[in-house]
Order: structure tokens, then C-alpha cells, then sequence
């Protein structure tokens, strides 16, 4: 039998352990040019709280009863593609599931001799090149110019503050807790860390900002959004990658007055990384190479089972991770 | 004796008479590299309500007792340039005043040879290249595309529509009152007119754009926005020009939700014309062809004499002109 964790009831606000469910389901068979994988990691990520609402969005909502989408890292037990045999590590989108069928054209074939193969669902996969292309392609940071990312200890944000950084700018990060803070500081080398959790979130960005913010990495919206706008410079740039703050509200809450972008000459701009795959060629190069030279570090953090799974999203919506958030689902 | 109006009092709320005042003072004297120009066209513009605000935005507010800024064209009375003599044509920013002292290299000879000399303030001037370099650098309209634009028959909104239809896309005014649409649909050729005082807006809107949005091009605000937002598609570019209807706000209004930008990857940019001046000789070839060969059209809303100047732009505020606004101080 496999195991699955599908979608039992959609939520209103905050998702809570009820809308999901444990199912055990018929063992699937692949069909001419599958690949049967075995989940050995999934991802959780932000984006999974939208596909839970019924709203068309640049994606399909999951279906009452579907299994949850999501990243994997798994292992072909039985493949009718010939690229594939038994024993190879493949990244797909196998979901919240222990075994999945997937096309072998959605699957790309993963080198663990080359670098931890989880690693393909972080820094060297979706959320590293959301970083990498929503900075480098949409914020457009200069040398010397400050860039602020929220989220900062995140999958993507830690990324972001890095190759900000790399290219020579004064990097401030904005996360939740103390401890973060300093991870993003000490282990990640930015600038400054601005903790949302505590009071005097204005003035404490404020001061880690002397010379204004050219490049807002949105992460998050909310309070953190509203400490930045003011804060930005004329010609900043806005790179809209996640509104994590906002996703549990019941209805689109009203964004910072377009006379800020008019007076200021803003550039905002929503981005989602499936629109840039003429970008990943240039992303993996560069990624695994500075991952390699220890210029971009990653911390992940590990939950342990498929079952732990819905618990584990909830409280990412929360910030109750530190790092890239993965779940192991075998070994 | 020199004639000027001066700001006053700064408004709360929409401008009113009160806030002007008539003044004279002695005739100014040109000093060495200046050009005394005697105001024959005064330019009303709506950038000019933010300046009368004590706020800093991307120019500095006039201050109390001031001249009202603006652009002009003048006759050189008196040179102490040596590239201008008496009898020249000019374009400067002489003000709301009968005659202006300005340096000789803010200033540009006219040949009204050329063309009539009141359109270097209008489609040939500051609005045209306005128009010109916010839908064809920010909007980026590709034919075959959708273009709405609000103000649509106003000094920038006409060229604006106008272009876009040049440029082969479907180009859809919004504008205030029948006899505007009529004009904006029969006269500048644009597809459709929606009039956004008549009852059902976003209805009259959307009929209008049966295959969404691809380049709002913003000019007002307000219920307008609001209207056209939800038909913005994926991908669309929304050149923020100016918030005409938001103007007399007391503070600035909350903006669309980032909600949306993030959904559909819109690209939400400020710009002002003075930011791009390295686009002016490409507008003044492309612009000055365009006109003579009837396929810029324009209109202007004369108004005689700079005593009536305020009431007239109190008036530009509430859309009471019908195309370009300019004031004639002498002839």
C-alpha cells in the first residue's frame, strides 16, 4: 500500500491539522514512460498554502481528497522510461506520498556524489533559483547598494542576502527571533538582521538602513513590508516573491498606495521562477559553484516522517522553521 | 510691472481660489547668461497640485508667496545669452507670470515654422514625451495587445492611445462624459471609450477588454484603478504616469493588493518624463512625424488670461478640460 497525505477540507484563515488526512491507497503502477519512485524527501514550501484554497491561481487548486503537491528527492523502484532504471535519484513532483508515479520527462536525474541530493529541493533547486533569479533579474542590485531581504533565514531569503552580498551590497536581513538574527549575521555573513518579533521594528530597520533600501526582496508583506516602503529610494526595486503573512487572510489585503511608486519611481514586480527556465543552466553553474567555494551556505531543517508533514506546514506559516524545511520520508 | 500668481496657502483637499493669489511686482532683470521672455503660452499640468503641498516628493514644493512653477513659451524681450536675441521663440519653465527671468541654458528656441508654438507644451512637449516614453519603455505593448488608459483624452492620455494604436494593439480610453469618448473613439481612432461617470464602469470595462489587460497605462487612480485591475492579465505592465483622482487625498490611499502583482507577475512602475532624457530626440523625430502626418492627433483647451489661471486648473483637477490645458497670457 502507499501512504499519502491529501487534502480533507480547505481552510479558512490559518490551516489546521483537520484539512488534511492520512490515506492509505493501492500501491501505483506505472504506465508507458513512468518512473515509480520511492519518496525519500519532500519539500515544504509557502506557495503550498494557495493550492489549498479553491481560487484559480498560476497553478490549480489541489482537488478535495487529491494528494498534496509538493518537491521530491526520490528513488526509481521501477521505471518504463529507458533514461531510468532501478537505484537513481531523481528530483519530480511526487507529493506528500511515499511512492509516486511519475512522467520520466518531469524527472531530472540527481549525482549524490556531486552534493547532498536534498539539496536539490533547497539552495540548488526551486528556492535557490528563486533567490537567484528574483535578485539578480528583478532587483537588479549595484555594488554598494543596500538590499533588504525578509524572511532572511529562510530557504529562499538566505540565498537572496548571500548573493546580495556576492555582488557587493550591503545586505539586511529581517527575521523572527534572535536567534535567526544571528545565524543570519554570523553564519551568513549579512550585514545586519532586524528581528521582526521585537518592538521598535521601524526604527530598528531604520538604523540597519543608513543610506535608504534599493532593493526590497518581498518575502513576506505585512508589518516588514510596511517598516521597509518607507525606507525605500528613489528607483528602488521591489521583487514581489511571497506575501507568507498574507496567506491566511480571507481576501487580497490592500497593498502600499501607488503614490510611493509614482513619487519614488518604484519598479514592483511580481515573479514566479517556472516563468524563467532559460535561467537554470546559468543558475546551476553558478549556484554549485558557490556552494562548493562556501560562498553560499544552507541550513535545512529536518522532519522526520511523511505522517509529521501537515504539522510541520502549519507551522512553517507560522516561521517555525529555521532553514530550508524538508521532511524525510524514507532513507 | 510684473504680473504673477503666487501661492498663498497650501490646500487641504482640493485647491481653491483662496489658495492663489494676484500679485505685482517690479519687472525682473536678466542677469548675465539670462534671458528675460515675455509669457505668451502657460502650461496647467496636474504635477503642479503636489507642489503645492509641503511635502518633499521628487521636486521641491513652492513655497508660500512664490510663484506657481510651470512650463511656458515665451518671447525673448531682453538677452543676456548670446544664443538668444528679442523676437525668439522659447520653451522654459517661466511660471504662472507675463513675464519670467530664466537662465538661457534651461531654455529651448522654438521655430514656428515648424509647428504652432503652444504644442512644444503639449503633444510636441513635456505630456507627449511623457506618453511616448512611459507605454513604449514601460508598457512595452506588443501588437495584438491590449492597452487601456485612462485620462484618455486628456494631454498625455491621447497620445498615449494614440501610440498604442500605432504600435498595432487594441487600444481602449477611459475618459469623463459622452462628448470625451466620442472624441477619443472618433477622432483619435482609439477602439473603445468607457465613460467612467456613467453607471457600471467595470462592466462597460470589461466589455471593453474582451481578452484582459496587457498595459494599463495610469493616469488617475481612484474608481478607475479599481476598475481595471481585477482585467489586468498575467504578465501585464502598469506605467504609473499619475493618480490624477488621488491628488486632493489627505494622506496617500492603500494601492491595489501585492496579492495581485504576485499572482499574475505584473510589473508596477513609477516614471517621470525628466528621468529619461536621453529618449528625447527619439521622441521629438518620431513625434514630429507623427503629427504632420495626421497620425498624432490633438486637441487644446484654451484659456484666456493668466488671471484665470487658477480657477482653470482647479478645474484641470476635476476634469473639467477637454485636452491639453493651457492658459494664453499674451498674444
Amino acid at each position: 500500500m502507499n501512504r499519502q497525505i491529501v487534502l480533507h477540507s480547505r481552510p479558512t484563515g490559518p490551516p489546521t491539522a483537520a484539512n488534511f488526512a492520512l490515506v492509505e491507497r493501492p500501491m501505483p503502477e506505472p504506465g508507458d514512460g513512468d518512473v515509480l519512485t520511492r519518496t525519500l524527501w519532500l519539500s515544504l514550501d509557502p506557495y503550498m498554502r494557495g493550492r489549498m484554497n479553491d481560487a484559480k491561481s498560476y497553478a490549480s487548486p489541489v482537488a478535495l481528497g487529491e494528494v498534496m503537491v509538493g518537491g521530491t528527492v526520490g528513488e526509481v523502484v521501477a521505471s518504463r522510461d529507458p533514461r531510468f532504471s532501478a537505484g537513481d535519484i531523481v528530483l519530480g513532483s511526487g507529493g506528500w506520498q511515499a511512492y509516486a508515479v511519475l512522467p520520466g520527462r518531469s524527472l531530472r536525474k540527481l549525482d549524490p556524489g556531486l552534493a547532498p541530493i536534498s539539496s536539490a529541493l533547497g539552495v540548488l533547486g526551486m528556492p535557490g533559483m528563486t533567490a537567484y533569479v528574483g535578485l539578480l533579474d528583478l532587483g537588479r542590485p549595484r555594488a554598494g547598494e543596500t538590499v533588504v531581504v525578509s524572511a532572511a533565514s529562510g530557504a529562499v531569503g538566505s540565498v537572496v542576502g548571500q548573493i546580495a552580498k556576492l555582488k557587493g551590497c550591503r545586505a539586511v536581513g529581517v527575521a523572527g527571533g534572535a536567534e535567526k538574527c544571528r545565524y543570519v549575521v554570523d553564519t551568513l555573513g549579512l550585514d545586519a538582521c532586524v528581528d521582526h518579533r521585537a518592538p521598535g521594528l521601524d526604527e530598528a530597520l531604520a538604523r540597519a538602513c543608513p543610506n535608504g533600501v534599493d532593493v526590497y526582496f518581498e518575502n513576506v508583506g505585512g508589518a516588514v513590508q510596511q517598516a521597509v516602503w518607507p525606507l525605500l529610494n528613489q528607483f528602488a526595486r521591489v521583487p514581489v516573491c511571497g506575501l507568507i503573512a498574507q496567506y491566511n487572510d480571507p481576501a487580497p489585503r490592500p497593498g502600499p498606495s501607488l503614490w510611493w511608486v509614482l513619487r519614488k519611481r518604484l519598479a514592483v514586480s511580481g515573479f514566479i521562477v517556472s516563468d524563467h527556465p532559460g535561467r537554470s543552466e546559468d543558475f546551476l553553474r553558478d549556484m554549485s559553484a558557490w556552494v562548493r567555494e562556501g560562498r553560499v551556505r544552507y541550513r535545512e531543517d529536518v522532519i522526520e516522517g511523511l505522517e509529521r508533514a501537515p504539522e510541520a506546514f502549519i507551522g512553517l506559516l507560522e516561521g517555525r522553521n529555521f532553514g530550508k524545511l524538508i521532511v524525510r520520508v524514507a532513507s
